[in-house]
This record gives structure tokens, sequence and C-alpha cells, in this order.
């Protein structure tokens, strides 16, 4: 059960059974698209606020996955749950509708990767038939959070990322489907000393670098082993990154590594600088591209490493460093 | 190994192998005071800000918890950890040099339970032999966080509670002690439309008395089948509240209720006004204080409810209301 240092293999791997994506409108207008299962034109979901809009988006996207398993609300245990906000208040007022009992989260954008090895591990171990994951981002609300209010339009570095508006949730059970969370790698925090929070993928890349190559020693795997190992919002620049430390440490991943941040937006036409980011990336073009593609046997096993950078606008104001941590899962198939 | 609907019961319950607590000046001058493992005199224990102490805090927790058990931190599988800081940046910064992996929570001051629970469910499962949680609060960055910074000297209405300065470390495993984590109840978010962020009291009763409520009906007990239940800062004003619902709902707990933001100062020499609260309350308070009396078989078994208040000052500020959620954890001397 145990596997390496850092990693747990499931003895009897538990199940996606389903799972939703809602995003804004950028979103729905980059190249995935067609594939998220809906896409709002205004960006506010029918809310006032931004933060309100995005508790409606998790709101939504649980709904939408309960409803493709044909369950409701109270056939699930416990939900797991997070998003970027200062006391993960888009979750609390997001999923508070629909009763579910919860562990909140947070790991910054890593939280989809650990929301969803929580619920993983707590249906593998017995604690629950029906487990759920959520996390989001929103672009605006994120910009208000750590940089500036949308209405001060200041310019943005060609390092930063562009905060992806969207929601992605997942319900993770003993109920067959024909893809399963076959094992976890529970990532460590690492601090390469970085303060600049306009350039997230330079943060992030380190903490995902560890948790591959810890991922790969603890399972005793080559990055060959995996059809696509996909990281969540390293972006442009911090995939350069992670190119170069991971071939510091002897291994190249070049030839299979994608990014989620650099898959949702078209770099050319939509503005986005270095990629997307936000937890709501990763889980969006988790649930939209990278689990249909698992589902109908197009790729047979990936390593999803969605990474967060640690930080806060506290943390940035007294010059502390922007850490990073990233957390593995093995999605496979079946 | 399920109880009821939002209740867990181990086969193989987990023990408590060792637990530390850091406090600052003036819950040590409380009347818990002696019984802390480290009292600070400056509540900033060498650091420069207040988020710096309370990092402090966390790591001092855990590594005197770590020697307690005469274990090193690489022996750990991973630890749970969370505060009440934007971003959960006291925990980030707090464990990052210890090298744990690390899952990191929110879930108000409630956390101190969620971290408990999710690694008693992790060393259950097998997932480790020795799993961690910590929490901490600090009163220094919890008012500028939540309310005002301390220069500006306002004046705290009488149902304001005073976050307590402190943090406590668990280690949770499957080597003997003498008390063992026996079971979960998970909560779930209960708002009753509650806007007063200087009455967190009120905003957490509800939440209180749903988790206990569910929890006697999932175990199919009596109040008076625990020595003590234990909420984590209630206070004074949340504790008569949480009397008037248990009594709507058919249940009596004031003969063994216990909350430990109402123990940990000296309501008429400290100004505390109507109690503690923080994570670190009822982390500092069940570490010094109820788990040693159940290692000394003084108590047999015990109901402990930390509950948090999910709100932030963005929710605040947009006029959002603030609900509460509690776990439970049954702790019995073995």
């Amino acid at each position: 059960m145990l596997k390496g240092t850092q990693s747990i293999e499931f003895d009897d791997a538990p199940y996606i059974i389903s799972q939703a994506s809602v995003v804004g409108k950028k979103e729905g207008e980059g190249p995935l698209g067609q594939m998220f299962d809906l896409v709002e034109e205004t960006n506010l979901f029918g809310q006032n606020t931004w933060e309100e809009a995005e508790s409606e988006m998790q709101k939504q996207a649980c709904q939408l996955t309960l409803n493709k398993a044909k369950l409701k609300p109270n056939e699930v245990h416990h939900l797991f749950g997070g998003d970027l906000l200062r006391q993960g208040i888009a979750t609390s007022m997001g999923i508070m509708e629909l009763q579910i009992p919860l562990f909140g989260l947070f790991g910054a954008c890593s939280t989809s990767g650990e929301s969803i090895a929580l619920s993983a591990m707590s249906v593998a171990a017995g604690y629950g038939d029906y487990v759920m994951a959520v996390t989001s981002s929103h672009f605006g609300s994120a910009e208000k959070e750590f940089r500036f209010p949308l209405a001060y339009a200041n310019q943005r570095p060609l390092s930063a990322q562009w905060t992806v508006t969207g929601s992605g949730a997942f319900l993770v059970g003993k109920r067959k489907s024909h893809v399963r969370v076959a094992g976890v790698t529970i990532g460590k925090i690492v601090d390469y000393g970085l303060k600049d929070s306009q350039n997230m993928g330079a943060c992030m890349a380190p903490a995902a670098c560890d948790t591959i190559i810890q991922h790969l020693r603890d399972f005793g795997r080559q990055p060959s082993d995996y059809d696509r190992i996909f990281t969540g919002d390293l972006g442009y620049v911090g995939q350069s990154i992670l190119f170069d430390l991971m071939r510091k440490r002897g291994e190249d991943i070049k030839q299979n590594h994608v990014d989620c941040g650099m898959l949702i937006f078209d770099q050319k036409t939509q503005d986005t600088h270095a990629g997307g980011s936000g937890c709501g990336c990763a889980a969006t073009t988790l649930a939209a591209y990278v689990l249909p593609k698992l589902e109908s046997g197009e790729w047979k096993r990936i390593l999803f490493v969605p990474t967060g950078a640690l930080m806060s606008t506290v943390s940035f104001n007294e010059g502390k460093s922007v850490p990073g941590i990233a957390h593995g899962l093995v999605l496979e198939h079946c």
C-alpha cells in the first residue's frame, strides 16, 4: 500500500465516476472551449460579486457531477474542497447549500490534486462509497485577492499568468467507471527563495520537479511509463524551468509533458502571457480534456501533478519568498 | 466502519502518541498556564512579525511533539495542518523546514479537529505509521487579518472573543499509547444567517449543535456516555446558545459540556470578554489539559468538537453571513 517514502498505491483503486467543468467566457473561447460542460457568458453566473460567482461555479460543477452519476448530494459521504481566496470562502459559500459534510483544504493551485488524492484515499479506505472533490478559481476574485482590482487596469508583466475562471468537480467512488486513481504522491514544500508573485511558474517549477522525481523513484518508473505527465499551471516560463531542473536530476520529460496552463488559452490570440493558472485551470482541464481521453482508452496512464504557489498578500508584503508544493496522481484507464 | 450518515468508527483505532502546546504570554498567565509545554514571553518567538511568530509556533509545536516520541521529521509520512490566516500561510511557512509531505487545510477554528480526524483516518487506513496534525492562531496576526491592527486600539464588544496565541501539534500513529481516536463525525456547514463577526460564538453554536446531535445519533449514544463534551471556542455567549439549541432538539449537555475558550482565560482578570478563540485555543487546550486526563484514565471517553466560523474580510464586507462548521472526535483512554 505505502510505496517509497511519499507515495501510496491503492490495493483496490477507486474510480472517478463522473466529473464536470464550469468555466467563464474567455475559457469558452479558448482551445478547449467546446469540451467544457458549461460556459458562462458574463463571468458573474447570475451573481453580484466575483466571489459569489466563484461559489456559484463550485455549486454548479458539483451539481452537474452528481447529475451525471444520478446521485443526490446526501448520497455523498463527504467532500474535499478548496479555492484560492482567503479563508477558502468560495468553497464554504459554494457547497453550503449541498449540505455534504466538508473537509476544507488549501494547497493553492495544487488543491485540485490534493482534493482528488484525499477523496481517493477516503474511498479506498472504506470511508464512503461516494466522496467528492471540488476546486475553483476566478480571474476577477483572484486579481482582487492577490494583485489589483480589475478596474485599476494595471499592466501585466510577460511572466504573469491569467487566472482561469472555472471550477472542476469529481465524484470518486467504488462504482466502476473507466478511470481509476491508482496512486498518489504527496508533495513537500519546496522553496528556491523566489519572491516574484508575478512569476508563479518559476516559483512552482521546483516543487513540480521534486514531486515528479520522487514519484518516479517511489513507483520505480520512467517518464515513458506515462502517456502524458501533466502539470497544473506552470505555464511557458515554468515549463522551461521544469525541463532544466529535471535534466539536472537526470530525467527528460520533454516528450510527454503537457501543462494545463498552456493548453487552456491560446497564447497568441488571447493575451494571456505565460499561460493559464489557478486551481480552476488544472481542475477544468482534467475534467474536460484529460479524463475523456483516459475514459476512451486513448491514454492508458497519466501522471497529474498540479502545483501550488504558497503565498498570501501579507507574506508577499512582508518580503517572504513564494514556496511551491505539488501533489501527484496516477490516473489509469481501466 | 461507516457509522450512521456522517461518522466513521475505526476498527483499529489509531493512537495519539504524543502532543505539544506552545503559547504566548497571556495564555501562560491564564488558568492552564502551568500545563503548556512552552510559554513565550514576547509573543514574537524571536521573529519580526506576528505571522512569522505564528509559523515559528507551529514549527516548535511539531518539533516538541516529535521529540517526545523520539522521532525525526522524515519518519512522519505526511502532515495535515492549517491556521486562520489567508492562504494558510502560517502553516506553509512554519512546517516548510520540517520537509514533511503536507496536506494544507482550512476549517477556521474547526481545523484542529479536521486535522486530527484526517490524521486518524490516514493512519487507520494504513497510509502511514506516523501522521501529524498541527494548527495555530495568533492574537496579533488574527486581529490584523480579521479586524484591526493592534496599534489602532479599537474597543472590543463584550461578545468578542480573544484569539489565543498558540499552536498544538499531535502525532497520530499505530504505536500504542493511552489515548486513541475511536471515531469521527464530519461536520456540515450550518448557516443561521448571522452576520456579526464580533460574535463568533453565536455564529458557531448552531454548527456545534448539529454535529453533536448527529454524532449522538450516528453512534447511538447519550451525552452521559462521555465524561466531557468539549467544544473549541464557543465562549460564554456561544455556550448559552448551544444549550438552548440542544434543549430544543431534546438533548441536555449542561452536565458535561466544557468549552476550551472558557477554560483558557480567566474572564474576570484577563479582560477577554466572551472567552478565547482561534484554532490554537482548542488545539493547545486539547494538548495541555484534555489529553493528559485521558492518558491518566481520569476520563475514559470524551467528545471533542472544535467549531469554525467560515468567513473572510471580503465575505464580511460584501454582506455575507457567517456560517459555522464543527467536526467531532471520539477520544478514549486505553
